[in-house]
């Protein structure tokens, strides 16, 4: 099985860093294949760098496109994740998504803790529809990059945003963004709740979602496009929209 | 790794067939291990008998405890899936739920088909925070009985409630209730959506926790209970009360 | 007219005190009938404890069908609510559920103080579909015993309760749990806004639904069950799923 | 005990009508006064009607402050319902409110079914928090005119709009509107499930919170005003405004 | 184009402070029409002053229809909406909607700040449906006399407001209330977010429904009444109600 | 006043189309400026396609920043609205929004309209938590370009959809999407409730935002980024990211 680790953002290192923690997450025998999008923003922290980020990743996609049996996506935000799924022929999951809906299997409520604002992620869980299971947000005060240099203090204080989530009803708490990748192992000793790592969850549950072998919608907004024409996109974006290839 | 699948009535010949389909589902390697309770209702038709089939099922869970590696619930209804939870020391998953969750990776909406009322079914997305995700409910005029007697017609009745699920805007469609169970093959070819059958999802789902190994919760709801005393209970779930075991 | 107030643990101290309570809240000629389980847990304090005490309180009141003329469930949680009111012949109410409907009728939102964790308290109105109307919940840090051995100081803390919550919009405020039955008295003097005691409601609640005299439901999910097997269940109860006697 | 059935339109036979009720389903003892406004629309039939309506009602209600025990609102949008019950010193219940809070004790989901329009019953609902309560309504093809000319002929058209809306979910029926007021006796045998009727919802429920006393408001939006000035006003009005009676 | 700005209670001072922001934020060759109600409370502070004081203003309307182009209530609570839509024949629009609706085109979440108690507003918001929208209520501890005595105080509150609304979350404010209108320019320059004045909001989208053209309903709840008695009313209004006018 | 009618697809003669419907719409003296993206879609008719639009749209938007008062995005899915109003120093709004907000002030409920399927727009009035105020949504069985050689079948056919939304409750329609745009004036005779135009809305709010001249946010959501790198954007969007312009 091959799935594809698909970074939204240009920054090689991210997408090395995720590759990384899916590999350590993967059932043995998958092969995860990073892939970084040719053109975007160099870190996506805004609602318009994500906005502008979709067509890079979906610019990414169409290159693999036949040639994954699964896509997980890693970025905090979900990137494109419904187009995503329209344009490509295999299950694809967001990372985000997928910690959220592992976090479902663990209780009435969860919570979900990261680095900076947490505005996004409340409209993330909005989106998806769960804002009712969802007992708060917590934005702990530290850059990826502070975190980079005191590795030390970004684990207390996620772990204080742990604390006062589960004081808040929190069954579960979902570690949200790719700086926060990795960070449970050394967290899980201390924290009363089970907590959600977005690569893990999001490749086991692509794992699951090959394994189930869902047929591909034929009709409706998941359906693939057919005789779409475009002007200045990539060939093989190209392609899937007039319908040539993939499915 | 060793998988229970615990019935919620005591009709073992459901058991079996439900057992039959996780083995089916499973990766190598996984033991499905049957479970059937020693009271209740034999059949669970009616919200009556779901109330009192919880008793039956976390008492045939508390004779597992320690001794399995998760549990999925094979019981439409999802039969006390909180409680089970908060009982056992490993991941517990409900089989519709499960397959709600894995049907929420495929599309925006998802519908549902079952035979006979809906209205349980309407209720239990609710509760799991899900409605807006619910295109709509199809309740198929067939009862389990006539289903085995005319497979065909069953098949072809689900067929026509798939088609209008997705006329009504769905992405894809869960079948809903044991004797659903295995019908996924036979309608794919014709289905224009993905299928989500529920033991497959529960299975699938159950293995993806287990190879998650979130930590036992500490604290609220779904911490283990301590000290609790109780009359006229089994050995086993008066100890899990107390405390003496498990977790 | 006879009322069965029907506890949902085994102590039968806690049984009595709610039937103090509902005698000297209901009409005159109005006769209390104390009932207690036959098994289960001493003490409801978990969502694990309420799911197995459905059985025995839905056993209890297998008991008395055809023999009161309403029922109280005198239990905090309103255990089995739904599938009391399919099972018996007469009107059902839960005194939680009787507090928040008549607190409805005080102003547009009400709060609830209670012993404890409040979750339960918070998925019970949502259940009931009247989070809209929920101001707000406040969790005492009292156990039911300190409060019996410092009534004065639990008096204290949870008029501080109550005036928080009115600071937080509430126009009335529901006290939850048995263990504040009969505190309204006490508290009536010193509070801001209306309070509701469960007991009290529950009563007067059952009588105002007598009076009215609702035809049973003949389909639907309230409807009486008819014809329905089960394994290992009182006479009583098995009776009633077979559909042999009540209403 | 003395209940003020308080009419919102100014004709008084409709007045004497919801009196007759009120009168027939009240507890022994209980006297019922009828009220109609001095002034406003003639039949309430529209919002704006309604909304000219609650001067009316409000000013009739203040001739009645502290001489009755409660209020029962004889309308069927529940005019002013807010504001009543700010401006009295008694409990207030509006007659549709009251059946809507009894058919949540009868089941999961009620249907309302009314002469004519629906959309100002679902505001109604909404606006109390209950839709999710709500499993649909149906507007029968009737004026009230009409339905006394042909009364058998309206209750065959309700009878059928009970029906359906038992085919959609429905655990219990609101009879919505005076013009229904008293028809639950001839259509009770043939529902398939219980029937509300407003009056005698409204009565019985003013009734049980007399019973409860629940104290008055001394803080928020339910507490009485004080020192508000006002022009053109009824004396009694204007007085319970400036806080020199009533409470 | 003449636009009535209809204040909802008696005092003058208040219908020529919210007439003068009208003009300093209306178009040029915008003539603004002043209108103050024969009757009702001096100042609307409670719901019950605001039920009382439709009647006045649907009075005060009927007085101008026909004779104006469109009506910006100047009112916070924007009393009497729905039905002066259904009473004129020109467009209506409420001041605190119309700053609703503006902040919604400023990004996804909107504040509010007011002088005293929010729940009024907390109300409103929820009754047009933009809840999901709101990311919080501030009430400032001033009078709005306190105001006028201290406006420097006054302005620096309402500034302390703006920014713990910014901190949890708000993309613009709503400065909500009459006594906040034209404090807009001075709280400008200090502001991290946009605010918005329902006066010069009102005024701005009023002109733009005129531009818009929009025909009137001819069935539904917001077409206009014919053929109704009434008893008491004003000639003007009771004539709109019997469809002798305006339209 | 300069506004932009930014197209999200690569046809101009969409542009064409509606910056005519947009110049129709506008005061005297307001200059339409019309622009078309240099990559992307030919025609936006999926969820995918709109994902990859975003980058186009602003794209172009980037082209134009500092030298428009207003934008208003000329595309029925409002492609990328939020993310616009980040990127650019003046209004910004969607046609869609403006007639959806428009409707919101003629009515409590208002109906969609539109050609082909209605599920895109069921989520973006789900996304702009407008939800509550929709009272359905109608797809005409018409492609634009059937629509294009059978106008007057086209007219016909949007009118009965008009019919059917306002017998479920409509009481204004908003014209959805860009094959409508125009068709106003030809239905407005025959129709019993307002109809919205996307284009005539959208430039008349945008001058009345233009008029009310909100200050652009300096923190949050929706502040302009600083100092974001990228690769292989536009010189102007990227200079938009570093900040270096805009604003």
């Amino acid at each position: 099985m091959r799935i594809l680790v698909a970074n939204a953002n240009t920054t090689e290192a991210i997408t090395a860093l995720c590759a990384g923690a899916a590999r350590a997450a993967a059932s043995p025998g998958v092969e995860i294949v990073p892939g970084t999008p040719r053109f975007g923003p160099a870190v996506i922290s805004s609602g318009l760098e994500n906005a502008i980020a979709a067509h890079g990743i979906l610019d990414l996609l169409a290159e693999h496109a036949g040639r994954v049996d699964a896509v997980v996506l890693a970025v905090s935000l979900d990137t494109a994740l419904d187009a995503a799924r329209q344009l490509m022929p295999c299950p694809v999951v967001g990372m985000t998504e997928a910690a959220c809906l592992a976090a479902l299997m663990l209780g009435p409520r969860f919570g979900l803790v990261t680095f900076g604002g947490t505005e996004s992620y409340r409209q993330l869980v909005g989106k998806y529809g769960l804002s009712s299971r969802l007992s708060g947000l917590v934005g702990v005060d530290f850059t990826p990059q502070r975190a980079l240099s005191d590795p030390e203090g970004a684990r207390r204080a996620v772990a204080e945003g742990v604390a006062s989530l589960v004081a808040g009803g929190a069954d579960s708490v979902v570690l949200g963004g790719a700086a926060l990748a990795g960070m449970e192992p050394a967290l899980r000793e201390g924290s009363p709740v089970p907590l959600l790592d977005g690569m893990a969850c999001g490749v086991r549950m692509a794992e699951a979602l090959v394994a189930l072998r869902p047929a591909r919608a034929r009709s409706g907004p998941m359906a693939p496009v057919r005789g779409r024409e475009s002007a200045g996109l990539s060939p093989a974006l190209a392609a899937l929209l007039r319908g040539d290839a993939g499915g």
